[in-house]
């Protein structure tokens, strides 16, 4: 089999994954990142009625062609109130912000723009338009106004809405169940004594929380080790989930059992090698009812498979549409050595200045430096038809998790 | 009071709010998103000896001075063995990635760079340099080497760190619990029946969800409605947390007696205007224990406080160094109206080409219309200096909750 490019092997799996048919009901107190799964429309005009969005006084605003003027403070008007008297000429009523205008007036003037003149007198020395600082009835949302669609994205201004449109409890898409297995007889488990000669099952745990930061918890399936019978036993307790992640077995190696194995239970292998760096040892098939990532068993790779293929399906069972991981563009610090053939993915640390980011190596890109997979801020993508990147060229950076926070201020206030 | 500058007010608020000093216990499972509150150190070399970064031959790099050259495979080595041989010249051994390289071989060569030769022999078509695809013993970390620091960011890639180092149980700053409070008898609560004259309590709510996207869960206390002694009951439970926010009630009106009820109750007011938009009556205080934030009661304005100021001080106070949300470079497809002395923040969505980053105002920038917060991407923000921007400058926006992922791939592979 051909390496298939970076671009064919993930449209082959969002073309494999679809997303979840069945959905949930959740509170908004857990609806935070999940997507909803039902239309909410508005159950009132909000705001129901002309509101002050200042705390001032509602006048005429005719009354001040003439400044500055003196004008009598007839009411005092709060949120939750309703007004009693309507605003003639020289008249005005003190409103705080989400306070109703009371009928005559026509504009509102914030409290700092006047000055008092003795009790219930107010000298005005500001002119305004007609609807100044008014919120008009149903600006935000008119009653029946379909105000979410099916398929958003729960963020916190979504919970707000949720809460303004009364929802206490919510339909969802339901998340994806995620099973992660690692394999080998070198692989020691976390409980078991230390024994240099043998290498500590990071994999899973990694994977375990490359999957909890996309809001899934996973479940671990442990260690597998490299004999058919268990392989196979294992293998068919993680074809129960939506999504088995197998770590490591599944290169062309003599005894890289995962695949065939995989084949035996009936999973359709759609591919198992990707032109990229690192991580080509990639295999990826289904069943009815399962996707089956095939991971490399090196901890970089594995991540950046992870971050390139896996988290981009899981995205797309969860019913996101917005499913790769948010790129920019940055200065190359320095040159950058390439042959053609294959997508390298290099981990960069970004800084910023006024000219925007530059992007930095972390230093050896040997996939066994999981350390500077950790210390990463972000993943350079090296085209697979580039000779090399000179010092100074514009390259797109993915950033990874960890990096929705910065460490600056980043603008002038 | 003078207006406080967004920058003054934000250094008042960091100046004030100190890293946690008690740490916690937590599982590895549970410690995504913390931050670390001891050191790591490895417990062992990592590769534990020399091993094979690829499937393939072990074999020594003189032998290939003239190629073709065919080579004697003596061994079968996969990860976990132990090999038994010693290469000499003319031999070579199967190699797989993470097993350990035999004495005498200097190189090992992938297997898609041969051809099988019969049983037991291999043609090499291809020279090597010595160390070729070798990992050397200790490349990723040395026994005993510091690898990750206290004050570390918990992301997937260190607890693939964490697992390596075995740290099944690890040491983490406490969150800070925090208290939210919605102030006003306008509000209608999410039990409430519907009173279109009312304004939902969606405040709370949005809160709730901007603080669980940073990783803690607060405690929503209910509505104080406009009674001061019911409104100093509840902020006095309020203040039994480490941080209180108090939504409405803080501005300079009348009917807003939050601020004088907190001094009552012994917090030192430190600011409560800022010179922004929207959000400017924000206020904030601290008592031993408990820092407050008064923040606007409208929506819009109570999220942008929140995302300015709370989530950097929370962020702090959770040990994180990395404070303020990431802000990109983008170019404004449109001119921006900006009057100096007030630093705005309007709600843009972004788009993408080759020549990067585009922002768009979401359209009409009234702090009453939350639909529009819900439906950004990011806040461009207009310098308090400002005369305007024209279409086509270049502008720093931050990045909001959901846009972590973006709809496109980004890159060219």
């Amino acid at each position: 089999m051909e390496y298939l490019s970076v671009n064919h092997a993930l449209r082959c799996v969002l073309e494999s994954v679809k997303k979840q048919p069945e959905i949930e009901t959740v509170r908004l107190e857990q609806a935070l990142g999940r997507v909803l799964a039902e239309e909410v429309y508005a159950n009132r005009d909000q705001p129901p009625y002309d509101v002050s969005a200042m705390d001032g006084y509602a006048l005429r605003s005719a009354d001040l062609s003439c400044i500055p003027v003196t004008l009598t403070i007839v009411e005092d008007i709060k949120a939750g109130d309703m007004p009693t008297k309507c605003i003639q000429a020289g008249q005005c009523a003190r409103i705080m912000t989400g306070a109703p205008v009371p009928q005559g007036a026509d504009a509102v003037l914030r409290v700092e723009d006047t000055q008092s003149a003795g009790e219930d007198l107010v000298q005005i020395n500001t002119p305004v338009n007609a609807g100044n600082d008014i919120r008009r009835l149903g600006e935000n949302m008119r009653d029946g106004e379909l105000v979410l669609r099916a398929g958003t994205e729960i963020t916190p201004g979504v919970v707000g809405i949720l809460a303004t449109a009364k929802c206490a409890r919510l339909q969802v898409t339901r998340r994806p169940r995620v099973a992660i297995l690692s394999t080998g007889d070198e692989l020691e488990d976390m409980d078991d004594p230390v024994d240099p000669n043998k290498i500590p099952n990071s994999n899973s745990y990694a994977l375990m929380a490359q999957v909890q930061a996309l809001g899934i918890e996973p479940t671990l399936l442990g260690i597998a080790r490299d004999d058919p019978a268990e392989l196979a036993e294992y293998l068919q307790r993680g074809l129960h989930f939506d999504v088995l992640l197998v770590s490591g077995g599944s290169s062309v190696g003599l005894h890289d059992h995962v695949r065939p194995t995989l084949e035996n239970l009936g999973v359709n292998m759609l591919f198992w090698r990707v032109a990229m760096k690192p991580g080509h040892p990639l295999a990826f098939g289904t069943t009815a009812r399962t996707a089956v990532f095939g991971l490399p068993g090196n901890p970089v790779s594995s991540m950046v498979c992870f971050a390139e293929f896996v988290a981009p399906a899981l995205r797309q069972m969860m019913g996101h549409t917005h499913l790769h991981r948010r790129t920019i563009s940055a200065r190359l610090t320095h040159d950058v050595k390439h042959k053609p053939g294959r997508t390298e993915f290099i981990r960069v640390n970004l800084a910023q200045d006024e000219h925007g980011y530059s992007a930095t190596s972390t230093g050896t890109q040997s996939s066994g430096v999981s350390l500077s997979m950790a210390r990463a801020e972000g993943l350079l993508v090296v085209s697979s038809a580039s000779n090399g990147l000179p010092a100074g060229e514009q390259v797109a950076v993915q950033l990874l998790d960890g990096t929705a926070f910065q460490n600056e201020i980043g603008f002038r206030a």
